[in-house]
This record gives C-alpha cells, sequence and structure tokens, in this order.
C-alpha cells in the first residue's frame, strides 16, 4: 500500500483522524473519496479506509490487484466488510460516520445498510477539517508544488507567439505545465464545477460570466464547459491572466499572473496595482487567530477605496471571495469569504487572489499560494507580480 | 439559454424524457447533474433544469447571470424552486424523480426537503436511458468528434520523437489532441474514475493494474493520479497503445491504436491480429436485437480460441467488459459485459475495444466508436487499424 518510509505520515494522519473521531464521540469513519483515500493511505485505490477511534488503520481494497500490507484487506463489494472485520478481530462500529457530502445518495444508503446496528453521521466535515491543517510533510509537497509552478509561469512570456488565440495560448501553457511535471487534473470538492487544467482569460473574455464558482470567468470553446479561454485572438491592449493549476505533487499551489499585448489602459494598470497592494496588505495581516472573513472584508474595503468596486472579483458577475483553502484539492478551507467562520490556524494553506475585471480591457490581479506560519504566512508562488509584456 | 435553431432539439430531447416519465408514471424530474443540464438545455449551468410529465421545461438558473428565454427561471438557491413554480403556475409534482445515483447524500436530502409533499424516486436510470438512445443531431455531433478523433490519430506516428518518455509522447499528443479542437476533459459518469485526457502506456507499463475501472492500467506519474504512462523511455521491443480521449463537441469518441517501435514479438503481432478479428466479427453481428453480454462472450471465446485469455483484456489484472456505451459521458450504455442486460438498438453509440497485454511487450489491439443503424453498425473513427511504426 506504501512505503515503510512513508509510515510515519500515515501514522501521523491517522492520529489526527483518531483525535477527531474521540472528540465527535464517533467510533470510526469509513473512508471512499478519491482525495481522502490519498490522504489515509497516500494513493488513490478503489475501496475503502476504515479508521477507528482507538486501533488500526485499515484499507478495504476491491481494486487494484497486489497492494501489500499487514492493514490491506481485499473485497470484492463493500458487503464484505463487516465479515472481514469480524475475521480480522476489528469491533464493528456503534457510531460511525460516513462522507455525506461525497457519496452519492445511493451509495450513501449502500454503506449505510451494511452496518444496520451503527448510528451514521456525516463524516465529511471531520475529514475535511483534519487535512485543513497540514503536516510538514505536505507542506514540503505543497512548497514543491510552488517551486515548480513558479518556474512554469517563468517561462510563459517565451511561449507565447504572435497571432495567438488565447486557446492557442493554453494549449502551450498546458504543455509547458505538464512538462513541469504538472499532473493534468486538479480535484475539485463538489461535483458541479469542471474545469481543463486551468484557464486563460484575454480581453473582454474575461467578463463572460460562467456558471462555476471560480473567481474568474470566460466563455470557454464549448457550451460543454462554459469556462477560460474561447478562442479570440489576443489583441494589442488586452491584458491576458493566466491561472493555471499546479498539481504537481498530488498537492496543489494556485497562481495568477498577468501579461499584456501592447497599450494597456491606465484603468488597468492601476486596478493591477491595487490588487498588489491588496494581496501585499492581506499577506501582512495574515496570521493564526485572524478571521478569514475580517482578510475579506478588509479587500473588499481597500477595492472601494480605490473607487474599483464594480470591477472587483469580477464585473457583470463578481465572486464572493477573495481565497481559498488548497491542498489535495483545489476548493479546501479556510475560505476567504464574508460569511466564512474560519480562523487561521498555523500549517493552514490558502491562495490570495484579488482581481479586478475591466471591461474591454481583461482582467488584472494576482493570486499566490501561501503557508500559514507561526507568525505569519509564507509564500510558495514566487515569480514577478507585475503586468509582463509578451510584445 | 439556447439559440432559436436548437429549440426543435430541445423539444425532441423533452418529449423523450416526459414519454418515460408518463411510462413510469412520474410527475416529473428535477436534474442538477453537469451531464444532465447539458442534455437537457445544450449547455451547462449552475441550477437544476425541470422536465414536468406534461408541461414545460424550465431551467432555474444559479449562476451565469445573463441567460435569457422564458423558461429560464433565476434562483439564489434550491429552496426558492416551489415559490417559483407557484408564481409562474407551475403545479408542484406528487410523485417526483432525482438523481440518487449522482446527487451527494446530503444535496439529495436537501432537495427532497424541499418538496415535502412529494413522493421521490430515483430518476438517474430514466435519463441515463432516455440519453442511451441518440438524436440525430447527437448523432451527427459524435460523427464530427469521431472525425477529429482520427485526423489527430492520422499524425500521431509523426509526434514521436526518438528518446522520448511515454510521458513526454503522452504531452505531445494531448497538445496535438487540443489543437485538433479537443476540450481536454471528458465526462465520466461516478466519482471514482479520474484521467487526464486519455492513457498511453508502453511496455510492461501496460501491466501495472490501475485501481479505475478503465480497460487498461498504467502506474501513472504519481500514486494522486495512478493510471496511464509512467515517464519510462520507451524502447524498441515495445509497443505502444494509446487510448486517448475525444471530446471535440460535448460528446465523445473513444479509439484506440497501437504504435511500435523496433522488432514486436509474433505472440504481440499475432494478438494484435485476433484483436482486429474479435472487433470485425462482433461489429460485424452488432445490430438492433443483438444482446450486449452475447457480444461479450463471443469476444471471450474467441479469445480462448487463439490460446489467448490469459492477456485478453489484461493480465494480472482483468477488465471485465469489451465495451461501453459513449455519449456526453465515457461510461454511458450499452455494456458489453457478461452480466449485462442491454439489447442493442438503433441509434445507441458504443465503443468496442478488445485489447490483450502481453507482458514485457505491452498492450495490443484497438478500440473503436460505433452508430447502432438499423441494419447493423457505423463506424465513426475511421483510422489504419493496424500497427504503426513509430521507427
Amino acid at each position: 500500500m506504501y512505503t515503510e518510509q512513508f509510515l510515519p505520515e500515515i501514522e501521523l494522519r491517522k492520529s489526527k483522524i483518531q483525535e477527531s473521531l474521540r472528540m465527535t464521540k464517533a467510533d470510526a469513519i469509513l473512508i471512499n473519496d478519491n482525495a481522502n483515500l490519498f490522504y489515509t493511505s497516500g494513493r488513490v485505490f478503489s475501496g475503502y479506509t476504515y479508521v477507528s477511534a482507538r486501533g488500526e488503520i485499515y484499507f478495504f481494497v476491491r481494486r487494484p490487484v497486489g497492494l501489500k500490507g499487514d492493514n490491506v484487506i481485499y473485497i470484492r463489494k463493500p458487503e464484505d466488510i463487516p465479515s472481514e472485520m469480524q475475521k480480522h478481530g476489528i469491533p464493528l462500529p456503534e457510531k460511525l460516520l460516513l462522507e455525506d457530502d461525497s457519496l452519492t445518495y445511493n451509495e450513501r444508503l449502500r454503506l449505510s445498510a451494511i452496518f444496520p446496528n451503527a448510528a451514521i453521521s456525516n463524516g465529511t466535515p471531520l475529514i475535511r477539517n483534519v487535512r485543513t491543517l497540514k503536516t510538514p510533510y505536505e507542506l514540503k509537497l505543497i512548497r514543491e508544488s510552488g517551486t515548480k509552478h513558479a518556474m512554469m509561469y517563468h517561462r510563459i512570456p517565451m511561449t507565447y507567439k504572435e497571432g495567438m488565440s488565447d486557446t492557442e495560448f493554453s494549449i502551450e501553457l498546458e504543455r509547458l505545465a505538464r512538462l513541469h511535471g504538472s499532473l493534468g487534473i486538479f480535484r475539485i470538492f463538489g461535483s458541479s464545477m469542471e474545469i481543463y487544467m486551468g484557464s486563460l482569460i484575454a480581453g473582454d473574455n474575461a467578463d463572460v460570466p460562467s456558471p462555476y464558482d471560480f473567481a474568474m470567468g470566460g466563455a470557454g470553446n464549448s457550451t460543454s464547459l462554459p469556462v477560460g479561454s474561447s478562442g479570440m485572438l489576443i489583441r494589442p491592449g488586452m491584458t491576458v491572466m493566466v491561472d493555471m493549476g499546479g498539481n504537481f505533487t498530488g498537492y496543489m499551489s494556485d497562481m495568477t499572473r498577468v501579461f499584456s499585448l501592447g497599450e494597456i489602459p491606465e484603468l488597468a494598470l492601476n486596478a493591477h496595482q491595487v490588487a498588489l497592494n491588496i494581496e501585499k496588505t492581506i499577506a501582512g495581516k495574515a496570521k493564526p487567530g485572524v478571521a478569514a472573513k475580517d482578510l475579506y472584508n478588509l479587500a473588499v474595503e481597500m477595492a472601494e477605496q480605490a473607487g474599483l468596486s464594480e470591477y472587483f472579483m469580477g464585473h457583470r458577475q463578481q465572486a464572493g471571495f477573495i481565497g481559498h483553502g488548497i491542498g489535495i484539492e483545489i476548493n479546501e478551507r479556510p475560505v476567504l469569504a464574508p460569511r466564512s467562520k474560519d480562523i487561521l490556524q498555523e500549517n493552514m494553506v490558502f491562495a490570495l487572489e484579488p482581481k479586478f475585471v475591466i471591461p474591454h480591457v481583461g482582467a488584472v490581479g494576482v493570486e499566490n499560494t501561501f503557508i500559514v506560519t507561526r507568525n505569519g504566512v509564507e509564500k510558495v508562488t514566487n515569480c514577478t507580480e507585475e503586468i509582463v509584456s509578451l510584445d
């Protein structure tokens, strides 16, 4: 299942989950979501991780064949789990948590029927909560993703060629990201958000509202995936915002930079500086104990003082957040939004993305990934933040 | 919401759904899944499609702003739906279908609480069933995807450069697919299967079992996404199987071809011919009225007669199907598997993929997408099926 080297990390994660289980007086959590399987075992497999409040961690595996380990138990179907538990002397849970926010309704009914005597409640908040505070090993992977991400972004201007459409430019950047080690997919919590690698939006395409809960929109190339680049020619006077995912390690970094062609109007240049100032100010205030909503409010206030509210986080459609937790998935906690109850803690990781959409010009702003440290934050996506000319 | 031109198509799909609703004596179905939103409206949006057995089709939209249409009703949250229905004179349903196989447990509870007086049952089989029989317009899009897919595959040998790793080759083919119009993502029904664009597997990497329910495996580049290419050098004596998704239109085609470097052992060459023969034989038998499981059994029998059972559909781990329905998603009905109850009908679309994994050589075989016609099948992915040398 995992190498001996990885065992202490698994033990650490197990003990974090167990502590939470004991606090909620639950006996165990049964995990099926890919992000949570990866978290608890270090790999994706088809099956279930079972963590009990006081025992071992077990992996009930359907596929692939050939996984090794004392705690690996092969099953054909989830209904095999209780008898395998009895065979291995694992007590059946009386209070069991299931992932009610990712299991489908029918999957959840099927799993709960397997444990007819257990009281079942929602385990999604618990496991997502545990994942919010990253381990030193996870922070190492996020720093590594950030470094590769920044190396890739450094090469963006060299990748542009005159006469490219936004989609053509995006395709070359997708390739660049993959050559730097990006795994391509990034994981999104919830089923309604879809995207390919990330988004590149130029000119007025930035002002096309999308159905997804991403900070920025774009028409996309198809009504089947209406987000991001739309096949339009990149022309002088436009900004090009690149917000491509950095899943280089199974852990994500998030990063946005802005490029330009020709002369950019003063309003957009000014808005970009305001965004940089917001980013710097928020990053300067962020530290353990600070409320995420206060950071959001501060950003909104600064945009307002600059007279740029109507463009902040979108124009025709505005996003209701300026930052989001990040890790195995792109949308973890903390959420930097007006009604967020999250308080920053050491070892949280979040992306901060103050952006403006300027009609007829494009999007400006910046996004970086930050680790919350004991006294402040550490930026993991280091690369120039000024608008870089593609000319 | 959609153009006037698209209205007859929406009407046709609506009437297909309504007919099924009346057959199951349901009053309405409320749709939230992206694939089904796309099917019912022609675009992805954040919100819900409501189809009643005898009335209009309505779109309850959260995002994006600005969608137009008589039947577009903006809501802030799903709880707004009943009052909006009353406002628009839409009777509340007594028997309502919800997507129990794609809504999460908590989403399903939330939606059913909105209709406290309705009897709720599972609408997923109904809508997937309707989607199984494609409309002429959908068939047109699938043919278009198949044509672009084949054009892209035609260029695969020219894209290879000596000394490439499997991942490097895959990255260039991903770019090639995107330049031919691929949207990148492809939709998979169910939450457990993840992949980036498709898979390229060379040599013994073909024999590494994956956790996913795809026909072929591969170690992948990360335990976070253990499928497909693994970063190994492509060396003489290896086959390279390319199975990259063809989502060029919102509708998928599926296609696999095999390439080789240097001399390939007789066993593999022979197995490839057997695969081609299976493909041809099955395609020759497939027509309306034929049971999908009979086609599966025939394929298994032919592999056995050739003495190649141990390599068929995998070696260390074998897939339990030889084909799958395809459309908006990669895994629709019919399923060509031993326990399938599907009977082929005109306007079904399926991918047929007899493959063998030969240890120390790689995977061989073929995959094409077929439309079931009145008397047989029509192949939409036309491109040479012999093993093509990369030398």
